[in-house]
């Protein structure tokens, strides 16, 4: 029997108190990590064991949060590949951008454990801090995610070019995406090695997708990512946003958990992904309001989940920048305080 | 009985052949479009009834699609409110944003008919210019689309100012969606009057929204303006971008056709709105790639509308310039041709 209560719900197993994390919990809305980061850029924090000690254990010990995910980035395991990535002007920029099939045919390939160690050791060092008190979650951006940031150069509103590549370029899309998803799940593996408890794969921009080109160049490669880090013990969850158009698909996914987006009908969630536990989803736009709201929805959600074993609370999206603190902790106390009513 | 397939398919009553229309038919991947643009303004051609009507009618002479729209900007009917919008970067700007109780309080109120004068002598124009060969579908933004607009100042990748502005000031916000809902509805009105055979809202930005937000802030407000422009033998449609989470609530809806995204399964949206007709759904970033995947894929899509009499073929979202021409004959030929089989 797993030792935690974030563990037990994300196997479904029968626990005390509904479990709550928050993906970007170590970020930019909190006072304590932008102190961290007057100080380093984001790259010299990502590339700390000490401070990615520190910023990791901050939410834990500022909100009473039930797990800690690693202080990383996504794009980080593309720089081995021969890409280079730069935080300067706001969102990231990747150069050079990779856009067609000769492009990926130069693409470096590396051993995660060699070139990613960095990461490796802030794992360990995170976890000699954690000292037990909550599990680590490890994580990956998925395979068509990267690709994604790769072929576009940086983030997107219209994703014109990753599009343009899969349908003009499909034999050089599915290399691509079967060298990430190899590395993708080996660099996983590797982080379970170095001691995290629990491994997510973001699937930021799948949601861009048609189902049937869903199926074919995202689905498919998050299953050979979690076919290779399958490890008895450590749950994995795979968050996918705009997740309602796909939730049959997801259905067919060897992996623990499913975290939801903001807009995704947790009922219809919990029907369709039945064996599977639920992560979400509430609208991390909803912490820029006020508080009376906050509890209010909050309280919403839970009633949804009310004594059901497979769910973690979470929002539905990555905390913003914007978000107050002071709703922060009013959803974890909504969250723990709920838990013990259920026992009554 | 109407006369026109597509207001058949509209109703859906039985008819011959699909219908088939593209969302920003008239657009810059169109060379005959980009000559006139080079001649005139974006605003210059929404302001003359004769431009208005030759770019409206170009794709019907060179497709052969099965309806016109109005060539013009959900944007301009928010001018007589005291806001101005340009086009001159990319993107549109509007001025001032209204972000604030007082901002709302400020705003002026105007009769469609007047201040919209020039937009129904357009359809006037293209009504005469068209002749009888297809039906004219007139159009406008849905209320929250539009209050987005003029809250965030423009387009956002992340609407952070309008989820503030609903969250912290409900009040306000339903003041300024009450007002939109009801001069949305009656210039949708007026642009019956003046001759359009169908109308469109498009609700572009509504699907950011968690469920019970869409009901409040955006639904609710579609259904106001819905009821003020319903006219007997005049269909309405929705379109909705990011459709799917959505469907259920859709149902409730009193219009004639929901227009789906991309991502939104035809069967699922076949059953639960059930009784309306479907306009959707191709990915029209499909159009960038090559002539056998389109083929391909088009057939796919109407293979699982075979048969059905509430179905009107389009893409999931407007076309994007970077869509070739030829993609777009292909589609036209092969949704027509698909028609006359069904009869075999």
């Amino acid at each position: 029997m797993p030792e935690f209560d974030f563990i037990k719900a994300a196997y479904g197993l029968p626990h005390d108190r509904i479990p709550i994390w928050i993906m970007r919990q170590a970020g930019r809305y909190l006072p304590e990590y932008r102190a961290v980061r007057e100080k380093v850029s984001f790259m010299e924090l990502c590339h700390s064991a000490e401070l990615m000690a520190e910023v990791t254990k901050q939410p834990i010990d500022i909100f009473g949060f039930d797990a800690a995910i690693l202080f990383s980035d996504i794009l980080l395991p593309l720089e081995p590949l021969g890409i280079k990535v730069s935080y300067d002007n706001g969102g990231p920029a990747l150069t050079p951008q990779v856009r067609t099939p000769d492009d990926v045919a130069h693409l470096k390939t590396y051993e995660p454990a060699d070139e990613m160690a960095y990461v490796l050791a802030g794992i360990k060092e995170i976890k000699k801090r954690l000292d037990g008190i909550v599990p680590l979650i490890g994580f990956c951006g998925s395979p068509f995610t990267l690709a994604s940031y790769m072929v576009e150069g940086g983030g997107s509103s219209r994703f014109a070019e990753i599009k343009k590549f899969i349908y003009n370029h499909p034999k050089a899309a599915h290399r691509l995406l079967g060298q990430l998803a190899e590395q993708t799940g080996r660099y996983l593996k590797d982080q379970i090695n170095a001691g995290v408890d629990v491994v997510q794969l973001f699937d930021s921009w799948g949601g861009i997708l048609p189902l049937d080109a869903y199926e074919e160049f995202s689905l498919r490669y998050i299953k050979m990512a979690f076919e290779i880090c399958k490890t008895e013990g450590v749950p994995r969850i795979l968050y996918l946003n705009n997740t309602a158009p796909y939730l049959k698909q997801l259905a067919e996914l060897d992996c623990e958990v499913i975290g939801v987006d903001w807009r995704t009908d947790l009922n219809d969630a919990m029907n369709i992904l039945s064996g599977k536990t639920i992560q979400g989803n509430l609208d991390p736009q909803l912490l820029f309001g006020p508080g009376k709201l906050v509890h209010e929805k909050t309280l919403e959600l839970l009633e949804t989940v009310a004594g059901k074993d497979n769910f973690i609370f979470n929002l539905g999206h990555g905390i913003q920048p914007e978000a107050l603190v002071d709703n922060v902790k009013l959803v974890v106390e909504t969250v723990h305080s709920f838990n013990i009513k259920r026992d009554q």
